[in-house]
């Protein structure tokens, strides 16, 4: 039996979700079209006004509903520190998990030449109108640990020397818990590098 | 930072699909709205499409976009074998797997008393309409081996009985290819107790 148009489009469309192939997609859809027709409804229409409202901060370009994200609405957060990172998601992990209190601008990818990724795709035009003017005394690193991610933190270390900007970078090393004996390699070897007065 | 209620909003609306916890609801959410809005796009209309096109066959009890679905529209099948099974997800993979040419009954559920599930919530009084006059001369036993599926067999083959129609089960035994060692005890037992003439 041959699944029908509107059930087989409704698998394929599902299929665009990271993580979900064909059997997920297929359990997905009975599970709504069968069980759950409420949670179903709720989904399409959440999705529609997600799209309808949902843009990027006009200054930090993280996802918001406003013309400004709550952080850079929010005049008790100190301008004088900028964390960059690639996505959205490292904003909601990092205000969960620090009491950082200073801004953020998110770059919405990394460097990548061949993906056709450069300065002008991340908004670092802005970004450096922003050094420039709005009094950044530190620029936080927080992108990954990826070949572009690191090419990426390079790049605007070098732009923020240029403005005479304190650059950190987010430190690496063994995870809190972690065995020496699984870290890998490479992981190791930076937490020696970095290795601090005790 | 607090999520903006729209992208909230589709967080939840995600969790409602199987298998997709808060972090996972988050991620698909991200990369909807970052990366990929033509998707979303399709996703919400997809589900729009869906609820408002597909139905019960009013035959079968399948899910399909007809009043009957394509297997009881179908005259060629052989309307004297009939399989019982929980959910439309086991009409597909029947179909996919085996040369069965005969019609299926979909309970969309099984007995389970203590959830208000009985055999009027299974269709059950028209599938007994349907012993009694269509011509079925064979009803075969798809349930799933849950404590409620054998119940719910063991009614099926009650009431197939009473109009004298011979009710088959399908077999139970090592999956092929699985290995006696690691099976579990309740499967290798059924499997000794099944034996057949070589």
């Amino acid at each position: 039996m041959r699944q029908s148009g509107a059930i087989s489009e409704l698998i394929d469309a599902l299929r665009c979700l990271p993580g979900v192939g064909p059997k997920t997609a297929q359990r997905m859809t009975l599970h709504l079209l069968q069980r759950d027709r409420d949670a179903a409804r709720r989904l399409s229409e959440a999705l529609h006004d997600a799209l309808t409202k949902v843009g990027l901060c006009g200054q930090c370009r993280t996802l918001t509903e406003s013309t400004l994200c709550e952080h850079c609405a929010n005049p008790a957060r100190d301008r004088s520190q900028l964390c960059i990172v690639e996505s959205p998601a490292e904003v909601y992990a990092i205000s969960r998990a620090t009491a950082y209190k200073g801004l953020f601008f998110v770059l919405n990818g990394r460097l990548s030449p061949l993906d056709g990724i450069g300065p002008a795709e991340l908004g670092l035009g802005a970004l450096e109108k922003r050094l420039k003017e709005d009094g950044v005394a530190e620029l936080i690193l927080a992108t990954n640990t990826t070949v572009e991610g690191e090419a990426t933190a390079h790049y605007l270390s070098d732009m923020a020397r240029r403005h005479g900007i304190r650059t950190t970078r987010i430190a690496h090393g063994i995870p809190f818990g972690g065995e020496l004996e699984y870290v890998d390699g490479t992981t190791l070897s930076h937490a020696f590098d970095g290795r601090k007065d005790f």
